[in-house]
């Protein structure tokens, strides 16, 4: 997809190079590179630097928090797949952190990346309001995010609500969050006001709820070897899926929704929006 | 001792009741709040507090900074008490939270304490320059303290230095590094210039080498009731100690003269000096 390809190389080479992995001890450094450096389709950081051009704004100066974000996502996988948690062996076709550096380097590594994300923010070369709504924008969401893997891994869901708004929750809190925030912190990197601001929230939230979905649905229908992770655990472990409550069929309909959805918000950006539509139809076919 | 009271008071109200517990789902908020909410010492946001006093700053404005520091420190408690860390099952004189809670909402909770902390810190009413230099110390700091716990737990120490010195690196990265930012985040709540930033650089850094010089002494010479915590587990494991090196004696004559460090960096400061260099003695005798 031509709109990722220069953002991913971006953050690529900013994750590589610009990160201090050089003041840590080395099998420190040697397994937060791994766990960091590892050929994933960094979406998220990517949705920082196109949000953030789609706004006027320049993406050079948007790097740490996009690197930011994808430390936080990074810490995130390594964490969830723990043995005490999603027992993950295989992830974007290699071992886990865990399998690969053991246990207690994975749990502290995952620690280290996450706070060395807020160290990206902090050190940033924007104005310092505009740094402290970051800092706040990453916050909630590595919050919100951890609260979505309880519900998923540990309950705790509200019983009063239907099935499908209890895995709407699980969703927007566990993926949705960090999509959402990675829309946000573009637009704040922009300098956004208020109505841009929300373009970009409505536009993340849609995305980020798509994105679960989609996710879903590979787990029932793609191969270990395409998706790179181990598939059909959803299933295997009883976990309420999109499919799972509304087939394969009405998942697909959901997915162009939420697209839709999307696409629309952008409409007031005219052809700046063209980038943003373009991954999140990119982001919605991977399944076909 | 009289000088911790008042500032443990505010904090022990202030995490009880002007965290957002209630943002969180109640098993996932029990068990924050269960790792946070026990009795502590609070030594680092008192730091955190008196620093900003002593250099003439609101103490109640630097309320959420104190309480991100205690967040942090409470998120490494939980994550290093891990089976696959230090495998620690009592903590304070309670069963530590994984046993409490079990491993995978242990993991997850201190993963959420860490990311409120820093929601803390945006959150404050500060000038955003502040909040800017404040994000980046507890950072700076939270990296540091993860290095420590590697080179504690994992290794990883450069050979080619002296063993005292090998253990001073870990001492000061694993427990010095958040009580150097405890005293480094005072002040700046306090708009210090750099002068006063040194003088409370100086003091944290002779402080928090010490108070580990301290917790390896109690280790062997006190019960566990008495501490709150399995003693004797250092010497067990074949960790490398002050008294292992140095000796009882030569421990305490280390403690003092840190002691006597941090005191004395702080006479510029004269009669304000007092609070802190009385909480340094109390915390250079908790030995004897």
């Amino acid at each position: 997809m031509e709109y990722i390809q220069r953002p991913s190389a971006m953050i690529q080479n900013y994750l590589e190079s610009s990160i201090k992995w050089d003041l840590l001890p080395a099998h420190l450094a040697d397994t937060a590179r791994y766990g960091t450096l590892d050929g994933g389709k960094r979406i998220r950081p990517v949705l920082v630097l196109l949000t953030c051009e789609a706004l006027g704004g320049n993406p050079e100066e948007a790097l740490p928090a996009a690197a930011a974000l994808e430390l936080v996502h990074c810490f995130s996988l390594i964490h969830d797949d723990l043995p005490a948690l999603d027992n993950d062996v295989l992830r974007r076709g290699r071992p886990t952190v865990h399998v690969h550096a053991g246990e207690p380097m994975a749990i502290l590594a995952g620690d280290l990346l996450l706070a060395m994300a807020f160290g990206e923010l902090a050190g940033m070369k924007m104005p310092s309001d505009c740094i402290a709504a970051l800092v706040e924008e990453l916050a909630n969401g590595t919050r919100d995010m951890v609260v979505g893997q309880v519900f998923d891994t540990l309950g705790g869901l509200p019983e009063d609500i239907e099935p499908l708004e209890q895995l709407q929750m699980v969703h927007r809190n566990k993926t949705g969050a960090l999509l959402r925030a990675a829309c946000r912190m573009g637009a704040l990197c922009a300098h956004a006001d208020g109505d841009k601001l929300d373009i970009m929230t409505t536009y993340g939230e849609a995305v980020g709820l798509m994105f679960q979905v989609v996710d879903d649905l590979l787990d029932v229908t793609q191969s270990a070897e395409h998706v790179g992770k181990a598939t059909g655990k959803d299933s295997a472990l009883g976990k309420r899926t999109y499919p799972g409550l509304l087939g394969i069929k009405g998942s697909e309909t959901v997915i162009d929704e939420l697209c839709q959805q999307a696409c629309d918000a952008m409409a007031p950006l005219a052809e700046k929006a063209i980038p943003l539509q373009e991954l999140c139809r990119y982001m919605a076919i991977r399944t076909r």
